[in-house]
C-alpha cells in the first residue's frame, strides 16, 4: 500500500510505500533534510515533529538522540520513523542543510595553452566524374594537406559526412581532439568556437567552470550542493549505498552527472554559446567521488587495503556519460594515487605548485577525509586521514553546516565574556567548523578547558552541566535564530575537535617522520578547500591542527581542486604532469602505521603533548600544561 | 482514420491509416509480397486479389500491369491500391518472394591466421596494505610483464573491473583488440573462447558466419533474404528510402541489423557458445548496403557524381550499433572504392586473388550491379554496371527469382521442342535468371531469334503474338504450378536481356580498351556472387555476356564476397591487402566514359557486333549473323 507523507512548511507531499521512512519519502520529494550519517541515526540531525499519523515505535536510536522534552511532544528521527499510513510532518529549521555557503574558486598559477581540442578550417574541392573519392577519404587528404594526418573520424561525425560537407559547400570547420580523432565538423569557419569543462566534484559541493579553450579565460563559474548528498553526506555513507547493487549505483552516479549538467546548461544559457561547442570536459573529486563519477564498482574502496579501482587518468567518450556537452566529446578524468588520496589531490598539487617548491611546503586540503601532502620539487609524500565530520557541523551538539546564521568566528575574553560573528550576520541558529575550531582554541587560551581538553572552568554562569555532558556556553538563547537553545561547546565537542585535529596533525607528524625531516625543514604551509578558507590559522595553531610556523607562512588558496582541474582543461602539459606527480606521489597508508597511533595520541593534547613542537603557542595559554607523552615501545 | 487490412490465406492482419497501400500494410504485418520496384507499380509483380472492402480508383500503372481478366475480378497492385476502410485481400502464389535459394558459401583461399582479437591470461597478486596500487594498474602492469603495454580499457570493462578481478580470485583472462584495448576480462583462463562472425550483405540476401578465430574455422553459417527487401528489391528504391529522413535512415539500417542478430544469435544457439565471446564482426557490402548497414547518409550515392560517403575501412565499436555481439566488440567494414563499387567488390577481389594472378583475369560479381574487375598482380581496373534486375526475373514476363519451382535450365532442339528443369523439381512458377539465359542463348542458337534478337521463328505452335508481344512458348501451361498459363519467353524479354548483358560486356570490353589489353591478353573468367553460380557459362558465352575464352579458364566461385569477409575476420594481413587493392585499384565511370556506349551498343548483338571476337560461338548460331557495327565518332 501506498501513503502519502505531507512536508511542512513547504507544502510537499510524496507517496511512499507503506513502511518507507520519512527521510526516504523526503528524499524522494526533494525536501531538504539533514543526513549526515545516512540514515543510521547516530547523528540525529534529522528531527521531525510529527502533526499527523501512524509510524512505526520508537528506536532505541531515537530515544538517545531526541531530547525527552520533544520525544513527550512526538518528534521522530526521519531516519528511523517508518510510514504505517499517511503523515504529515513538519521540518525543522535547525534539520535542514540550509542555504551552504560555496566556496567553488581556488587560487589558480598561469597557465601556458596548449589544448586538447583543435579546430581547423578547410576548403574541399567538390567531388566530380573525374575525382569522385569517397567525402571521408576527401576530407582526410585536405586535413593531411594542412598538417593533421592519420586522423579517423568519431562514428556519429563520419554517419553525417555527406550531409555537412554538402550543406555546407565544402567549406567546414573540422574539430580534432587529441590529434587523432574528429569529433565535429561544422559548415563554415567555427575556429573561435572552442569551449571546455572543468568540474570538481567534492563530497559537500560541486562546483562547474566554463573555459575559452582559444584564450584560457573562464567565462562562466557556478556551484551547488553535492546533490548525492541525499544518500548520505559522508564518503562511507555513500559507498554504502552505491554497493548495494548495480541500480543504486547508477543512481547515484546519474545523480552527480544531473547536477554537473544542470550546471552546465545553465553556464551555456548565460554565455550564450552553443553546448556543441562544448569539447571536452576534465573532472576531479576525491577517489570515491570520482569513481562514482565514472560509474565505477566501488566495493572495494571499503574494503582494506582500500584500493583504487581505476588509478591512471582516463578518457571517455561524452556520450557513454550522457554528459551535456558535444556527445563526441571527451570527458577526462585526473589520476588517483590510492583509494583516499584522489584525483582532488592531484590537482590541489598541480594548483599549489607544491611539485615545484623549493623548500619543504605542507599541503591539507580539508575536509571530511583531509588529504596531507608534504614535499617539495624533490619528492612528495601523501596520506590521507579521517578527520571527520566534526568540522562539518557533525557529532557537534550545536554543530552545522557553514550556512546562513552559522556562527564562524569566536572571541572569548579573560573574563568569559564571547563575541561572535555569523554568516551574512544572521540570528545565530548553530555553529561551524571555523567557529568550532576558534572557539575551542578560544577556550584553552581562556582557561575554559586545559590542554588535555578537559573542562577546568568552575562556577562561571556559563558553565553548566557535569562530566561528560559539562557544556560552556557560547550564546544565551535569546539571541539565537530560535531563542529556545543556548549555543553551547560541550566537553564532548572538545573531544570531537580533538579527535579531528589529533587525525590531521598525526598524518603530517607521520608523513615528517617517514620521510625523515625535522620541524625546521618546513618552510611553508597551504591550506586548501572551501573549509580551509575560513578557519582562523592562528587558532588552527592553538589547538595544534597544523605545526607551529609564523602565521605569514600559512596560505589559504580556496577550492584548488577546481583550479587543477582548469588548468589541466587548459593544458596537455598539465595532464602529463599530473600523471607524473601521481606516478611519482609516495603515499602513506595510516592504517598500518605505528607511528601515526604514536603522533596520534600526542596529538591529543592541545597544542601537542609534544611542546617543544608549539613554544610560542604554549605562551598564550592560561590553563595548566597538562600532558602526557606517549611512545609506542615497539616504533 | 485507422483501417484493418487482413491477408489471406495467411489470415495476417494489419491496422493502418486510411489511406495507406495494401503494399505499407503488408510491409507492417510481415507479409510475404513481391515489391521489386519498390512501390512504383512498375514491375506488376504485387497482384492481389480484392475479396472485400473499398479502394482508390486504379492508377494507369495498373491498368497497364494488370491483366484484363484479373482486372474484372477486382485485382489490384497492392503497392498503388490505397486503402479507404477495412479490406480483405487473397495474395496469390506468383506475388510472393517464395523460398529462395540463397547461396551464401563462396570459395576461400588458405588463410595464415593473424587475429585482431588475442586473449590473454593474467595472474595478478591481490593488493595488500603495502601494495595498495589501483586495480587498472595492477592489471596494466601484469599485461605489460606479459608483453602487452600500453593498452587501454574500454569504459565498460572499467568499471567492472573491481568487481570481475575479486570475483575472479585475481586469475583473469584479458580480451586485448587490436593490440590496445581491452575489451573483456573475464574469470579464469577462457583463451579457448574466441569468436568471430563475418558478414556479407547482398542486396537481395545476407550471410552470416560464425568463425572460431582460435584455429580460423568456420562453425557456423546461414543466410536469409536480405530483411531490407521490403523497401525495394534494388540499391536505388532502398537508397530512396533511406533519404526520406532520419527516421527512415534509422528504419532500414536497424532492419538490416536486426537480420544479421538474429543470424548471429540462431548460430550461437546452435554453437552453444557464448555470445559474450564474439568479439569482431567484420562486414561487407556494395557501397550502399555498407552505408545502410553503418548508418551513413546517403543520399550523394544517388546523385552524380556518385562518391562514397565512407571510403576507408572502418572500425566501430560495437555498441554503438547494437550488434549482438560482446558490446565492447569491433565492427570493422572494409573499404569501398566508390559509390558503386564497394567492400563486396574488394572481398571478391581477396577470394578470387585477382590481385596475386600472374596472367590477365576478369572477374565479375553478377547481381542487379555488376561489379566487373580486370587485372592482375600489375593492377586492377574496376567498374559497375547496371545490369538490371532481369537476371532476378524482374521486368521479364514470367520471370521469378531462383525459388521453388523457378525454371533454371533450359534446352531447345533443332525441332523446338524444350526440356528443363526447375528449382527442387516442383511444377514450374515461372524462370529464374539462369534459366532466362539459357531459354535466350538456346533461342539463339536454335533459330528463334537472330543475333539482333529479334524474333525471326515463324508458324511454328510454340510461337505466339506479333511485334513486341510475340513470344515462345517454353512450358505449356497444363505443366505449370497454377496450370492456367504457359511459361514463355517474350520478344521483350529478349531486349531485357540483351540490356542486361550488354552493359556487362561493355563494361568488361572499356576496361579491356582503357587499360589497353588485347582479347588475347586475357587468361581467365571468374564469377562470383550467389547468382552466378547457377549460370551455365556456355549460354553466358553465346549470348555474350562473357567474352569468348575457353569454357575450362571459366570458373564459379560463389559467394566470394563471404570469403573476403572471412578472410578479413581472420587476417589484419588481409585486411591491410584490401585497404591496399583498395587504394591501389582504377575505377572508371562508365557514366562518363564514351568508349562503354560504343561497346554498349555493340554488345547489344549476340553475342556481339564484334564477330571476330567470337569466332567459335558464332559457329553454333543457326540464324543469319545480323549484326551492324557502331563506332562513336568522337572517340
Amino acid at each position: 500500500m501506498d501513503c502519502e507523507v505531507r512536508f511542512l512548511p513547504e507544502g510537499k507531499r510524496s507517496t511512499v510505500p507503506e513502511g518507507s521512512t520519512i527521510m526516504f519519502a523526503a528524499i524522494e520529494s526533494g525536501v531538504d533534510l539533514s543526513n549526515i550519517c545516512s540514515g543510521k541515526g547516530y547523528c540525529g540531525k534529522c528531527i521531525v515533529e510529527v502533526l499527523n499519523g501512524e509510524l512505526s515505535p520508537l528506536t532505541d536510536q531515537e530515544k538517545k538522540r531526541i531530547p525527552p522534552e520533544k520525544l513527550a511532544k512526538g518528534y521522530r528521527l526521519a531516519c528511523q520513523a517508518h510510514i504505517a499510513g499517511d503523515v504529515v510532518v513538519r521540518v525543522p529549521d535547525q534539520s535542514r542543510a540550509g542555504r551552504q555557503r560555496l566556496v567553488i574558486m581556488g587560487k589558480e598559477p598561469p597557465v601556458t595553452l596548449k589544448q586538447n581540442v583543435e579546430k581547423v578550417y578547410v576548403e574541399l574541392v567538390a567531388p566530380t566524374l573525374q575525382d569522385p573519392m569517397a567525402d571521408d577519404e576527401r576530407l582526410l587528404r585536405a586535413l593531411a594537406e594542412k598538417g593533421y594526418g592519420g586522423l579517423k573520424a568519431d562514428f556519429i561525425i563520419t554517419k553525417e559526412l555527406p550531409k555537412v560537407l554538402r550543406k555546407s559547400g565544402w567549406k567546414a570547420t573540422v574539430t580534432i581532439l587529441g590529434k587523432k580523432e574528429i569529433v565535429n565538423i561544422q559548415a563554415g569557419d567555427t575556429k573561435t568556437q572552442n569551449f571546455g569543462v572543468a568540474v570538481d566534484i567534492g563530497t559537500t559541493k560541486l562546483a562547474v567552470f566554463l573555459v575559452d579553450l582559444t584564450d584560457g579565460n573562464l567565462i562562466f563559474a557556478d556551484g551547488m550542493m553535492n546533490p548525492q548528498i541525499r544518500y548520505g553526506e559522508d564518503v562511507i555513507s555513500r559507498i554504502n549505498f552505491a554497493t548495494q547493487g548495480e541500480k543504486e549505483l547508477k543512481e547515484i552516479q546519474s545523480t552527480i552527472i544531473g547536477g554537473i549538467n544542470e550546471l552546465i546548461c545553465k553556464g551555456v544559457g548565460e554565455t550564450a554559446i552553443d553546448a556543441q561547442d562544448l569539447y571536452e570536459l576534465v573532472a576531479v573529486g576525491n577517489t570515491a567521488m570520482h569513481h562514482l563519477f565514472v560509474g565505477m564498482q566501488i566495493k572495494s574502496l571499503g574494503l582494506c587495503p582500500y584500493p583504487a579501482g581505476l588509478g591512471r587518468a582516463y578518457d571517455i567518450k561524452s556520450r557513454e556519460m550522457n554528459i551535456a556537452i558535444n556527445p563526441s566529446g571527451n570527458v577526462h578524468v585526473l589520476p588517483n594515487l590510492a583509494g583516499f588520496v584522489g584525483a582532488d589531490a592531484i590537482a590541489d598539487i598541480l594548483a599549489s605548485r607544491l611539485h615545484e617548491k623549493e623548500k619543504l611546503t605542507l599541503l591539507m586540503d580539508v575536509g571530511t577525509n583531509t588529504e596531507v601532502m608534504l614535499g617539495s620539487r624533490d619528492g612528495i609524500w601523501s596520506c590521507s586521514t579521517a578527520s571527520g565530520p566534526a568540522f562539518e557541523g557533525a557529532h557537534i551538539k550545536c554543530g552545522m553546516r557553514a550556512a546562513t546564521g552559522a556562527v564562524e568566528k569566536v572571541k572569548i575574553t579573560p573574563e568569559f565574556d564571547v563575541t561572535y560573528k555569523t554568516i551574512e550576520d544572521e540570528k545565530a541558529r548553530g555553529i561551524c567548523g571555523s567557529g568550532i575550531i576558534d572557539a575551542v582554541a578560544e577556550a584553552l587560551k581562556s582557561g575554559v578547558i586545559d590542554t588535555s581538553g578537559k573542562f577546568i572552568l568552575q562556577g562561571h554562569k556559563r558553565v553548566k552541566g557535569e562530566g561528560a555532558a559539562k557544556e560552556f556556553i557560547l550564546i544565551y538563547k535569546d539571541e539565537t535564530s530560535t531563542g529556545k537553545e543556548d549555543i553551547v561547546l560541550t566537553q564532548d565537542d572538545v573531544r570531537e575537535i580533538q579527535k579531528a585535529k589529533a587525525a590531521m596533525y598525526g598524518g603530517y607528524a607521520t608523513l615528517m617522520r617517514k620521510a625523515g625531516f625535522k620541524k625546521d625543514d618546513l618552510n611553508e604551509i597551504v591550506i586548501a578547500g572551501a573549509f580551509g578558507n575560513y578557519i582562523d590559522p592562528s587558532s588552527a595553531r592553538t589547538i595544534g591542527m597544523i605545526p607551529e610556523i609564523p602565521l605569514e607562512k600559512v596560505s589559504f588558496l580556496g577550492n584548488t581542486a577546481g583550479s587543477g582541474a582548469r588548468m589541466c582543461l587548459k593544458s596537455l602539459d598539465k595532464r602529463r604532469e599530473a600523471q607524473e606527480i601521481n606516478d611519482k606521489m609516495k603515499y602513506i597508508e595510516l592504517a598500518v602505521e605505528p607511528i601515526f597511533e604514536e603522533e596520534y595520541i600526542n596529538a591529543m593534547y592541545m597544542p601537542n603533548s609534544r611542546l617543544e613542537e608549539y613554544p610560542e603557542t604554549v605562551k598564550g595559554i592560561r590553563g595548566p600544561m597538562n600532558v602526557r607523552r606517549y611512545v609506542r615501545r615497539s616504533v
